[in-house]
């Protein structure tokens, strides 16, 4: 299977272990991005991925280049040119203290690309899946446009698409969300979410749900998948659940819902290493196995327990081999040594 | 509002992480003391805060210097002179195992100041607040006696006076802790102690609890701090309640008694990042909030939330703005990530 | 009390915080092994314990031996030579994700040593007790008769001989270590293994447990230890009981079985640090407590004890006192600053 | 003395030691800038120092005021607004390697700063001299107008003006400078300069020099300074001549021209710790030699002394005090362990 | 232009400064080895370059294959499996203190590959060059096959075939190093040595050199090169020459002999700050100048020039890019900062 | 050979590579000290050192205690008491900038240890020779009583006694220096001093040196050690002459005076790693030479050659083997890679 995925990777400026940022003077300098993110997460299952965007030809734009070869995502659609690499700022939460993320990514390489930096022929040649996530197009008009046309070309040439909702409210409004994504999600076969988005892009909200103090009603979101699909005709709707109990502990868990009805993960209780990417992580799993020809059962299970896995690991990649996954995804989530 | 507070910030020497003293080669250097660290706290909630010590001329001393400018407290008060900073080494505790305080503070600069190092009508000029604790009395007779004439000298100024008693054994004994403490308090208008302080000073017990293993009785705290305000007249006194579970994880609350009677705040399961200055960040965002007008039960519930975050930062700074604060205080305590 | 351990001592390389060794560019370069982790240990207790090795001549080798000395080890008795210090890649588990040990050890100077590089009458020359594990007999075949040939001479002398079975499936198989550990259990006073040790070694199991998941059916255990006390004339068994809830919150206790009956630990939730070598604290705890004359009720709480507290410190090695066991023995486990 | 400074101040990212950028996972976060440094280095030597500029009201933006206070800077004119805090990647070089430079700069909030963001009135209440460097006018048209507009003020107040050329071709063509510096200097008392920016700006050039390479007439540097004093009736031209041996190695002195003629250092040779804000240092030195009546010979000492020891100082700030430029001007240069 | 390298690539762990290997407890991990240091150099200036080895497929050697992707190496032909990466200590030597280097490389992956573990075939598709040096063979007899076998393949598909004869004391003897690189050197177009290997292997020496001390003889070298060359009729001959006045500082340069003569390139004084990989970056500089149709006195420059730079970056690879080459190669060699 | 040393050891703490102190949050925490900087070296060259001193029960004084083990040293004559371990925060310097040394000493341990605190006669059992340095009796005038009465013993019991004069005056004046000192050489054998030493304490000086510009005249100091050995009846003094060039490149080499005359070391150009306890590494080089039966020519060039690497290990002790010292003595000095 060969995904190609489309979106910015950023420079990700974190102060060690959980200082803040004004207290610091180093900084963790990594990269990630939503649809990098999903790449990595499935090279390392040992797909054939792809991840394409554009950089500077300066040498920070070449160290995000290298961060996703070194990961075996194949970068030779990633189009050097423009000024800059988009910036994020993050500090780690800890127990009530929330993590923050600033963002500083106004007028990178990607965000000022235009349509003839990419040949989506020669992108999607040989290509099974196309994945990319409501980010991509919140970051300028002209990326509005460049996915509208993507999504268009990956569908007609038989690609399966699927997208991650990914509400930012700091990146657009929610009327100019709803516009282009409701364009969009034409094109999209697999809709994926997280408890909030579907309420913030389409106005699909699940009742009974206090998403701030992590009080879900699972049940609630069947009806908002439900919905969902069958406004935009989504072959399958996955929805990711958190119950934030504090910045330290969580609960996670997913629904995938089908033709034949909704599927729930089992829910897991993680202590948080990092919690960026856990989204990213299961739509990575979620494509694994529905192109690997899993059941929706196993699906959600395979998915939740990637991005489970997720956040026990340091920085924006989910850096878990295809067998840890299967491992937790059995059962086994006792945390032995393996030695 | 303009605050001053008045005793001694030590260079914290820390390994890192959860290493012991003894395996590590490098340690954290910072900077704390108690009276320091509210008035770092009451500057990030963007009060004139001026802390007032002395310190010796040479670059250790600078340092303390910068650390306190850094944080925008107003550090020209501050002697210069003397020989050391004092020192405290600082091992984390983790499960089980308790944190370590290794105390290398006798003879620094401000223990061995003398009662003309501090002009307290220039230093109280225009300021509303003088706030110190129970440890800079200790320090030294000489420094009890200048506490004594500063805390006289604020009260005849009209300034509210606060003291935190925080006593702590290696500095004096519970005798010298009693006379001492007895006499500074005719000047105290508002008192703050914390689970086991007016046991250990004024005798005045709460029973029925057992601090060393987390069992606090806290209606018996009312008794506590009737009897202190009843034997000095205090117009407040708030009393903190920690239950230690273990050294990763507190159960963390407080009481404001005044002559309206009790308020008891929310309490908080913390996961422990670094619980140094717990108490300070209290005594500080109580100060901010009486000073600003705050009702009792505001005025705990936003010292309470305050100081919960606190455990989340790391070093004796409370390095939280006041927006911050005001959310956790407001309920939203889910810890989920601000993007 | 003089004790003497032997085995191997490797250089343990680990990612900081937890990082994978995928992401990693640096590596936590420390020392640790079975018997020289018992070692460290009894010397952090006053003990005078000696470790025999063999270990390169060359500066890793003496890196070895340095951080032994370091913690007051007798290293006196450390033949050098032979080409290569063992080496183990460790990775911190978080959360659902297991910790994992790689190990490079094939070939060290100690598995490649020979019956003449120990002169075991010189090494045990004044000394109380023998202590040795399951791992190093399992190095290589010239290990496993000189094991068994210092079991012997120690036995003959009058040392007390002890041993945890301490099964390493990637060492040897479950049929190569029932021989062998059959023949050296003769010349054993004191058995210690951990939930899974029996089973392995000796096809000895307890009814009701799920390791992997950690369900532990304690009072299985005494029938475990009823029957490898029978079988070879062990004079005590001590068996430690792991519930692993996740990599970051483990449940740790243990049992010792003697003539007069069996006798359990108080249960201990931990908040892992680091559980690598966790069993050899309880090992090195139950050589001082029994050496020292405990009853078998305050041995095994003496040893849960020392071993609950290794969880809360990085490293190989159990780096806490007397005091601190003590304290913790006593009861007081609420973590609170020692200051 | 109270100087103003007016600029930009930077997030400066730099991989320790000599690590290159596409190398490294974890950058040092300092902060600098060419007025910004001018600043600290006069607060370093006692001098009332403020900077002026404009920062987001964010984490980052508070880091970067942070940093200024920490050393002494009055911040208390910095406007809080705007997006982004300018950012530059900074890789130092070693022997044949030259350092490097990528900005990371446009649409800073100082670059976007507008007119009305600062009261020069306000500003120059109480100051005696106003500094500032070619960087900030080149940053932005709307720049360069307020630059010119504060310029003109703080000559209206009798404030003496110095400007140091710091051509940066990055950041304008020669043209832009020529045209906006030739308006800009009308208003400057002192002008300082390296061995290119004359030429650069102003066409204005030293014979006989191969700057790339190292070769520099000293001689030659007189007409040039005589010509910029006559054109612009500059007070003072001070020129810094680094002679690059290598990237590790060069060497630095400067001269002073004035109506009395041409003084000139002494020449150091550096082995360089970090070779950026040599130039700002030197400014700050010859501000605080020529604000304290120092003849042209001990101000040009003085300055290049200070310079000198920027060089073995890490950061953009010249952290060095008084009194060890002092000991360096008057000839002890042999770096003896002070103790 | 494709370029197939062949050989061992190594964890390499080095305390970090200039720390000694007794006194570190972390160690920067990263990889390399003579043929992949080639490979790096090559892909970083944009050329297509594969590395062929065997690594096993744990993490470790994971991360082995990851460290080539990182720089763009075409990792495919890589077999997976064996039992252990290669490993070597690295000290780094600092004035009259040598470096240090500990092998600890036996039984690697790659030591133990055998010969159906490569498809010559397979590999050389499309191939023009293929590169190996003299460590390769001496890993074990199975190796020394493969090499031959290798390099016949290559020479009978048109591959231009280059060998660096780099002699290494620790792992074969000179007799065994004569027969077997006697042997190899049939298939060799371009050999490369340093100022010491001709003598090793094959006896030839440059007369009036004393190299422990650093004084080469540089002109005789021509005559070691002639009698290389006329021996094994290669087409060209290079040899780097260093001058080792102390760890710290050396001078370095080549020279080029073919049929056409001798060019020396210009002579480097460098101050080190890695100067492992120096010879690797000048064979990869080379392999480009010669490959691109350079003349000899060009192509020395060039990979002198790169190997120059070398010294400059820490670890094995040479982190420079061909425009950095080119610059130094036409003279720009004073080290200033690019900004 | 076995030799005692008697001194402090202190807690050296000093900001990493070059940052100064006003500007790191981070130390490097090492121990150090001139006496027990010379039991490491000796212990390093295999020679049985023992170190005598007293240090507090805690972590910190245990952290001391294991820094010597570490490397050998016996520590069983060091009492445990007393309520702190001195400290030095150290700068390094870079070029023209100097080192900085402050101590924070005073009333630790061994300061206010008193005379029944060491029983010399045990301590010296089975010793030949005992070492200290003129900063012991500075350190407090009981310790100045008991540095005699240890020397005195020493001398009775037929130890060599060597003195290294280490004038510090920050500790004591010249005058304090000379009466104690003068009593002090009654008893050595062997004294050493630097460049100044012996002007500071006895007023006798090498004419035509200027020590702080690094300009030595050799020659005039066979005049100072002959004047010295006259007045106390020295067997042998030994003078190291530094010529400080700048922070970073000093040229070291001394001279040893016998009855048979003056012998001068080769003269060594270091670009210096760290220089504290070069001294000290001179001091141990000539005990281990000199007990070692060296000639007055070998002894020094030995002693040279030692303290020669010191200037390249981080640290107060040199951590270098006999093997690497004999192979500079040897003139082994271009710093070539040892692999």
């Amino acid at each position: 299977m060969r995904v190609v995925t489309f979106g910015e990777i950023m420079l990700r400026l974190q102060p060690e272990d959980h200082l803040r940022l004004v207290q610091c003077d180093r900084l963790e300098a990594t990269f990630g991005g939503a649809e990098a993110n999903v790449a990595v997460s499935l090279a390392n299952f040992g797909v054939d991925a792809a991840f394409v965007s554009k950089l500077p030809a300066h040498e920070v734009g070449q160290s995000a280049v290298n961060a996703l070869r070194r990961y075996g995502v194949d970068t030779s659609f990633i189009v050097r040119g423009g000024e800059r690499v988009g910036i994020y700022f993050s500090e780690k939460g800890a127990s009530q203290r929330p993590g923050k993320v600033i963002y500083d990514r106004k007028a990178s390489s990607v965000a000022e690309a235009v349509s003839v930096d990419f040949d989506w022929d020669a992108i999607f040649e040989g290509a099974d899946w196309f994945h990319f996530t409501g980010i991509t197009p919140a970051l300028s008009p002209s990326l509005a446009d460049i996915v509208i046309k993507a999504a268009k070309a990956a569908k007609s040439k038989g690609l399966t698409v699927s997208c991650d909702l990914n509400y930012r409210k700091k990146l657009w409004s929610k009327e100019e969300a709803r516009i282009v994504m409701g364009e969009v999600c034409k094109y999209v076969d697999i809709c994926i979410a997280n408890e909030e988005d579907a309420g913030d892009v389409f106005g699909i909200k699940s009742e009974g749900s206090d998403v701030e103090n992590g009080q879900l009603n699972a049940e609630g979101y069947i009806e908002v998948a439900r919905r969902l699909a069958e406004r935009f005709g989504f072959m399958a709707v996955a929805i990711t659940m958190r119950e934030s109990l504090s910045a330290s502990d969580n609960r996670w868990g997913a629904m995938l819902y089908t033709a034949d009805g909704a599927e729930f993960s089992r829910k897991y209780s993680v202590h948080i290493v990092d919690r960026v990417g856990g989204g990213d992580s299961f739509a990575a799993g979620l494509i694994y196995a529905m192109g690997s020809g899993y059941t929706a059962h196993d699906a959600v299970e395979f998915a939740t327990a990637a991005s489970c896995l997720k956040h026990s690991v340091e920085g924006d990649f989910n850096l878990v081999s295809l067998d840890e996954v299967k491992a937790l995804a059995a059962g086994n989530a006792g945390g032995r040594v393996q030695r």
